[in-house]
Formats: C-alpha cells, structure tokens, sequence
C-alpha cells in the first residue's frame, strides 16, 4: 500500500494525561459521537490478523463459525424475560419496524438459542460448540476511547451445549486453554480471574485480564501463590476461606491492586436460558430435557486496543509481528524513489504486507511517522543506498539496523 | 472439522417452485424473523473466502481498507439531506438512545464523508480510495429469502475521492476493470449494465448483472453486438439513439430478456455528497472546492447467493474451489473409521480444509450428504479401502472416480 493513500496525519504530541498509545490512535480512529467510532487502515488489517488467530485456533478445537443477526426481534428476548431488564436499564438499543420491534444485539445467547434448537434435538447431536464474530451494541454511559468501551463493538461470542453438567465442564476447561493459546498467540498476557457470578453461586465464569496502565478493572494479585481475584471476591468471605483452604501460599495481605483490561469472559451457564427458551434435546431415555450451555466471549476491539496499549514506547506504536498491519515500510529520499518502487514490487511479490512511503516529506519527518506508526521494519534508502545500494533496515523493537541486499531483507522479514 | 460437530439437518427434497440450491439453502439459513436470518458454517465458511477475494483484488487497486459505524448520528443524514427522504420510505431503521437519534446504516455516502473530510484536506491528499466490508441494513417491504434480498446483509463498499471529475472517471475505469477480475475470480458471470441515474443524467453507474432463473432484475442482453440494457432504458430515446450511434450492430429487436441477480453497482457521484456534507479541500490554487467522489458497492451476500443458486444440479452444491468451504470430505463404514481419523489428521496438517463425517450414518446416506452440500471432492473409505488401503475420491462436479493413495490424494486436493 502507498503511504499517501492511506489519508493518514499524524500528530507527535502527547498530552499529559494521554496514554502512551494516544498518539497512534489519533491517526486511527474517528469519532463521529458519543461512543461511535470510526476506524482506519493500520487497526482494520491488525485486527483482521486478530481474528484469524482466534479463528484458527477456535477451529482446533472443533467449534464451528456462524453468524448470527445484530438486529433481533423482541419475542426471543421476551421468552428469556431480559428484554425488560435490559430495557430498563437502557442498555440495549430497541427500536421498531414495519414488521415489529427489534433490538440491536447487546449479547447472543437468545438468538444462538434461537438458531440451533430446531436442529439440535437428541443428545446424539450434542455436543456442538459454534461461535461468531460480529458487532455488538451497549448504549453506555461511561464510554472510553474507541476501542475500550464504546457503543459499538466486534466480539468473538461463542456458545457451546452439552447433554449433561460434566460435558459442559469438560468444554468450559476446553476453551480455556484454547483461551490462553490465543491471547499468547497475540503476544498478550491474559490472567484468567475467578469472577462472582451475579446470581451469588450458581455459575461458574472467569475472566481474562490482562495488567494495563489504562485498565479501568481492578484484580488482586498475589505473586506468591499465582492467585488473581477479582476485588468483588473480597465481599464474599467464603470463597475466600476456600481459596485459602487450597492454596496454603496464599495472603489477603500480599495482594496487590493491579489496574487490567478484561479481553475475555467465560462462563458455565448451565440451563438457565435452555429452559426459559425451550431449548431441549431428548436424552438416551427418550426424556426431554433442556441444554447445558457455556458461553466464551473475547473483546476484539479491546484486545487491539490493550495490543497498542502494551506494545508501545516514547517514539509510538511497536506492532507485535503476528498482528502488524504491514510488516515494513520503504522510506526513500526523492534520488532514491525510482528503486524504491521496484524494491517495494519486489516485496509484494513474495506476499509481504509493505508499505511505500511516497508522500512528498523528509527523510526525517518518514522516518519519525513509520516509528509512531509502529511497522516491525523500516527499510530506509538514503545516503548509503545511493552510494552502495545496500538497504538500511531498522528493527523497530531492538533499534537494531542492518544493511543489507535485496535477498537479505527478504530473508529476514519473512520471519 | 467434524460433521457431528456442525448441527447440520438435511433434506432431500425439492418444492415444485423451489430454486435448485433450496435443499442445500435450508441446511444453511435460519429465518428468525421476516427478512432476518441466521447462516450455518458453510455458508459462512464460503463468504470468508468471498471477501478475501474482494480485499486481495482492491488491495492490488490500492485501496486501503477501513471501518465505519453502522449506528450512524443523525446530524449527518440531515447534512445531506437524507434523513427525512430515508424516513419517509420507511427504508431505513432509526432509533433514539442516551445521547440522540442514530440510524442503521443503510448505505455510507454521508459517514465516509465525515470520516474523511478532516485528514483529506488538500490536492495534495488526493485521490484516495477506501472500503470496507460491514452490514447494512434496509426494512425492506418484499423480502427474499436470507441471501438475496434481507434487512440485515453484508456489503464491501468502497468511497473513492478526487480533485477533479477526469480522476473520478479514471478511478472508476479502474474500479469497473478491478469488479470484473473480482467476479472471474470468483467463478461468476457479471456483466456491467448501463443504469439509468435516478436523477436522468447526472450520474453514470452501472450495474454488475449475473444472469440466473432466480434473478429478480430483468437485463435486455443483444448477443450480437454484446450490448446489455436494464429495460428502464427503453423509456429513454435519447439513451437507445446514442447507443446505436456508437455500435451499428445493436437492434433492438435482437433484444432478450434475461434474469438476472445485480451483484455490485458503481458510480460517479460527482460533488452531490461532498458539497452537501463540507467535504473540501484546497486545490493548487489555494482555493476551497468540493470533492469530486466515486462509490462502488458488492452485495456480499448476494454474491454468496448467486454462486449457490449457479453452481447446482440436482443432487445438490458443487462449490467452486475459490470459495468452497471445506475442500473436501471423508466418508466411511465403520470398519474403517479409525483409519478415517489418521487419514483426516493427516490432511488437516497439510492444512487443506476437510470435513470427516463421524456421524453414526450409512455410507449411502452421508454421500447423498457430501453430495448436496457440494464438497468439491468426496474421500469414500468403503469396500476398496478395506481390500486395497485405496482411497476412492470422486470429483463432485464430474462424478470421476479415481482410486488413490494418500500422497496422490493430497497431490490431487491441493491444486
């Protein structure tokens, strides 16, 4: 892609109370209102690769992409009792059409309900576990940023249905390790955090939060015992006798507040929402009897938000190369431009996502953008490329420069 | 992945007036409501690959990539003037939440031009030329059926932006030339059809038409001199004379009506929208003008339908192998279902997609299956298996059979 394309400014000015990755994603997201936001090139191709991985990896564990509609009619949210509770709490976007009302999906476990209970109608169909990826919508009240907590949102939600308890764990503990793959996959830390249920017992959920200055979660660490709580756990003191019956090491007084974003939910919803939505199968007994349902949620936007957050220094972004929109930029100076379109064919030729910067600008004034802008390779064609044609590469992360030919840059940004 | 895990039911038989992918179609959406549908994996699985296509084939075009909102404020729509026309058509849903009235995007000329118009400023920064990929919605009065004509349904369009009408018209050659590559790649016929502009002149789009039976557009096409009409045409003279003028070949009276399903649809827009919205930039003059603007949409899920609806017999899909979900799947008794695994394995590592049906079915029963859900290659392990370790694979759309081992298989999958 061709820098001058892009419609890319940036601004190399941080305010005080601004977090590291501010700067960055002031080239990158546009806010048209309250809590809606637009996004540009460099977060829309990172979080393409985002959802590739958590793809592939989900895929590995047999579950199955489909998708579900954003706008829903009421009835389905009448049968499980939410749509007063969230239409009360103004949460959930309602509106009403020629054929009825709808609402705009904050959440899908009505639709996913929905979806599959014609066809899943003996314990011989079951298990299943399908997910999506799509947007969601939450009139909130406190927004933040654009990728944090807005109004409009892309989540992976996924649901599985089991025949019995035991199935439903077994598929739960699945996906928690997939879990864990995926956010190291994304070069995240992702500490998975014993959450209270609302309903005081009943379900099971963690969370997986992941330690950030701008977190607005507040989880207790232990670094002794390896124990993550959430602050709610304190107010309950039982589940505090517990953890400490089974964890000798561990110390009210060695927490630690740490402040963390929340990428990720998992929760055992056992039957609540089969029963109240009529999703029943038929057991080995010729019984109907309704679903074990677990439901598994990542924050795509969140997880790109805590990726530019936590890989970021001084100069800007620092992209981790599994996600970096581009792998490199080519920045030449105006004697150079003419090899610099061939190198840069040459790269896309061995299908390496490059950048050209062809804007009309200074060696310098490039230089400092492809920094901010965070490619893992900047391929730079001054001075020693006109007297020797070798190419300047600067590794963002290390500082690292090489001068290097044609067949060596290619070598080492295929990596 | 397993067949057991997708909650796949199928039929085997057709309604009199049903199209020939309905069989295939009714495994595959789930009608929630009028106009709103949910899509199984297949179908899933295939539009994935659709939109790789579309993203790879604009990249080559320089087009960069982004996201805009689908709940859109309604300051803009009345910048442009199109919210009271919207609201009075009843075509587009609006709502009001904590911070105002929004609408559900049914198009993009006005967010695009907010995205933009603040980093886009100068000739200097033109032309650009951004799409994206997202739901649109329409209340639709007559609907039909969750691929064709729904309320909720994907779309790539694209926004192209220009310092003068001769750069618009160029990006629009280059666009029309970018669709029709699209189209081949993915198997499709589509031919540009002149479109008369809704305010008679003005504006010059035309429309990418595939013929099928299922098509509810209707295209006058003249086999001779290949020209192809829409029939709103006919009521302009002026338009027939100019045709005539420039192909002495086209009668009219060699004209036929054919179905046909309208794919994409692109246009010069001129400065309607930007002089509307206070999209401006600075030309070399240093004076203010509107941009000039090009707008270039695919019907993702249209696509997704024509592909279905043309690649059919009456067994069933035969799936193209650019888009098809899965490349193929294994089939066998269960004398020889643990061998089924390893060779499944083996595949999957090789990382083509397959499908191993594990489903406690008969051979007969699950090739009538694989048969209707139109995997490109069938992998039987039955009689021949047991005596020969050979593996049968029967291409789907020629019906050969050949008798291979597993590198000779691979070799033949992975063209």
């Amino acid at each position: 892609m061709r820098m001058s394309k892009m419609g890319i400014k940036t601004r190399h000015h941080r305010g005080q109370d601004e977090a590291l990755s501010q700067e960055f994603q002031s080239t990158q997201l546009k806010r048209h209102a309250a809590g809606i936001y637009g996004m540009g090139n460099l977060l829309v191709r990172a979080r393409n690769k985002i959802i590739e991985i958590i793809r592939k990896n989900l895929e590995n564990y047999e579950c199955s992409e489909v998708s579900l509609p954003i706008i829903q009619p009421k009835n389905i949210w009448e049968a499980s009792g939410r749509w007063s509770t969230y239409a009360k709490s103004k949460h959930m976007f309602t509106f009403e059409g020629r054929n009825g009302e709808y609402c705009i999906a904050p959440t899908g476990e009505e639709i996913v309900l929905d979806f599959i209970r014609e066809n899943i109608v003996s314990y011989k169909d079951l298990p299943i576990n399908i997910f999506q990826i799509g947007n969601k919508y939450r009139d909130e009240i406190r927004v933040r940023g654009g990728l944090l907590r807005s109004k409009e949102f892309l989540m992976k939600d996924g649901y599985s249905f089991h025949a019995n308890k035991e199935d439903m764990v077994r598929e739960y503990n699945a996906m928690k390790e997939c879990y864990i793959k995926i956010f190291s996959d994304l070069g995240l830390t992702a500490i998975p955090v014993k959450a209270v249920s609302a309903d005081m017992g009943g379900k099971v959920s963690e969370e997986f939060m992941c330690p950030s200055p701008v977190g607005e979660d507040k989880v207790l660490m232990d670094e002794k015992s390896g124990i993550a709580l959430n602050t709610e756990v304190l107010e309950y003191p039982e589940m505090l006798e517990e953890i400490k019956q089974n964890n000798p090491e561990f110390r009210i007084d060695n927490l630690k507040e740490v402040p963390c974003i929340e990428l990720g939910h998992i929760f055992q919803l056992g039957r609540f929402y089969s029963e109240n939505m009529n999703g029943y199968f038929v057991n080995a007994n010729g019984k109907k009897e309704p679903y074990f349902m677990g439901c598994y949620g990542i924050g795509v936007n969140r997880t790109l938000g805590a990726i530019c957050e936590n890989n970021c220094d001084e100069e800007g972004l620092i992209w981790p190369k599994s996600v970096a929109p581009y792998k490199c930029i080519i920045i030449s100076t105006p004697e150079n431009s003419e090899d610099s379109e061939k190198i840069y064919a040459d790269i896309k030729f061995k299908n390496i996502d490059v950048v050209l910067d062809d804007r009309a600008d200074t060696l310098g004034s490039k230089i400092k953008d492809a920094k901010l802008l965070g490619f893992p390779y900047m391929i730079i064609m001054g001075k020693k490329y006109s007297k020797e044609h070798l190419l300047e590469v600067e590794t963002r992360k290390t500082g690292k420069k090489s001068f290097l030919n044609l067949d060596e840059l290619i070598k080492l940004i295929s990596d």
